[in-house]
């Protein structure tokens, strides 16, 4: 089994114990953030942690007010500037919390007046010292290349801190189901690694959600790229229609997250034009009607909030990126190029 | 002759005339900008604009010193939040002025007490209603499906609000010679011509820039998509080095934008170690220590700094897509699925 595969299923635990642990910590964090009445939020994040960020902007966003954007760390790190951050609140998020980049931004704004928090894995790491306060992910190391556990823990993170700073009780009895769903969800591996053969030669394909699986989508792609060697590209519905649309075509597979929620009436429908323009459309849903008209349909086997749902929705594209790179004779744990802690300039 | 060939070879014209018959509008926003005293910028675009808004954050940071995010328009438009605007300043970008989902946000945002700006090359478009103040691109009706002459102008119209908000003479200067220096861009084309051939089976491709020139490799990869339906991915060098980089290989077709300036050394090292790989490198820059590296190298006819870079470093591209679909049969002013005015829920 490979590393990633075990960490794959170690999500339920590992959600466990953030919720259990780190709960105290993230209420007294909300706190400090109510303290600092910030105008915004700004993310500072790389790879898979940036796509976590991104749901944290859509969260943030709805569930909280507060406008949120996410960090560009080459202003601080290459061009030396210092952004007026003071009235904001600034989170890094970093597996590892050694990236020179993000802990240089998260510096800046602490020296700018700026509340920051870090949000990572890795006790005693850099980002410990660069933030005010630290939110430990709990998730165990990550031992393989691709950050599946640790991913979703960043998303949990994201969640207890929107629902503590909001006190809204319903969403805070959501999260705390999400352990146990979890491991629901984990039941979709069989039908994911069943259709996976028929991508053996699959060299580029697109992956299409919105909303708050706009994250979900750009996880995924990444994913496909460093384990599978596929050119995937994430787009949300909106960006796609704008041009990239007619790059597909007859066979052109394409990925489309449609869980339950505001999204779904419309993801349907585009699927349905995918299809009369014969792409091959693979439906990740709970939802029969989306269901039926795919070339492969995979039915999550849990029914969410559209809100909640990024977390559960990048499983089986985990499951997915893992399979795949079986397929293609790549070990996903050592992609070709690859170290598990990228420092860029 | 296409049309979006012809809108290409446009653009000086186009940037002279927003030069000189919006600067004094645009002095005007500037003061009500001041006037407002924003905690944070937001801009909201779609497909090329918002690549120039990425272009924009950039810009606003590292010269203005004022945080900026990009907004996720479905906050408004689908999931109907209305976050807390009402201490920014949000512009509106969109060459048809026609987008609900772009009206909608400055809608809300007038509504919340932000001060609202619109950047459209439509007069009378409903954006004019939409936002307390519009600028005008007059880069005369855009024909071309793919924005060419719109996108730089959209450049400009960003380049003078930041400049005016600064006071910079010196960035005011470097602006004012933007119209001529376009001209001389425009000698690119035969180099571009020259190569293209070579890439008429590309099926797929990378396209990297950082910083200013993130916005360049989007847009590049936007027009190549939709004219030429390559699957082209642009990434910034650091997350491309977080996982992208395991899917190219020997021959993996690679462009990447380095102009002089910060980023000018590092983008260098990267392309040696890609050279290393055996990728296919095409480099457009001005550097000779970076052409003589590359596979193929596009000498750009311009020497300029950094911040003004985007604004040249798109033209190859625009020429490279629109040789590009000829050499594969397409029109590039009639790409497949595709109409001019997108609407998107």
């Amino acid at each position: 089994m490979t590393k990633m595969l075990l960490e794959i299923l170690e999500q339920p635990d590992a959600l466990d114990r953030l919720l259990h642990e780190e709960s105290r910590n993230i209420t007294s964090i909300a706190e400090k953030i109510k303290a600092h009445s910030p105008a915004f939020f700004e993310l500072a994040a790389r790879g898979s942690s940036d796509n976590a960020a991104t749901y944290g902007k859509y969260l943030f966003e709805y569930a909280n007010g507060i406008p949120c954007s996410l960090a560009a760390p080459s202003i601080h790190t290459v061009y030396k500037r210092r952004p007026q951050l003071k009235r904001g609140v600034v989170i890094g998020i970093s597996q590892s919390g050694e990236g020179t980049d993000i802990n240089t931004v998260l510096r800046n704004a602490k020296k700018a007046g700026a509340y920051t928090i870090g949000i990572t894995n890795t006790p005693d790491s850099d980002i410990t010292n660069a933030a005010h306060d630290v939110i430990l992910l709990r998730a165990g190391l990550e031992k393989g290349l691709a950050a599946t556990k640790t991913y979703t823990c960043q998303l949990l993170a994201l969640m207890l801190i929107s629902g503590m700073l909001s006190g809204d009780r319903k969403f805070m009895l959501h999260a705390a189901h999400i352990p146990e769903k979890m491991r629901k969800t984990l039941a979709v591996r069989d039908q994911i690694e069943s259709i996976t053969e028929r991508y053996r030669y699959m060299d580029r394909c697109a992956i299409i959600g919105r909303g708050f699986n706009y994250s979900t989508v750009k996880e995924a792609a990444l994913k496909l790229m460093e384990t599978s060697y596929v050119v995937a590209q994430p787009f949300s519905t909106a960006d796609f229609l704008h041009g990239p649309i007619a790059m597909t075509g007859a066979g052109f597979p394409t990925f489309v997250c449609i869980p339950e929620g505001r999204m779904a009436a419309p993801l349907t429908q585009l699927s349905k034009d995918l299809n009369d323009k014969n792409l091959e459309t693979i439906i990740i849903s709970n939802r029969p009607s989306a269901l039926k008209i795919a070339s492969k349909a995979i039915n999550m086997p849990v029914d969410t909030d559209e809100i909640f749902s990024p977390i559960f929705y990048i499983v089986p594209f985990q499951f997915f990126a893992n399979a795949l790179s079986h397929a293609k004779g790549i070990d996903p744990d050592k992609p070709r190029f690859l170290k598990k802690i990228t420092q860029t300039f």
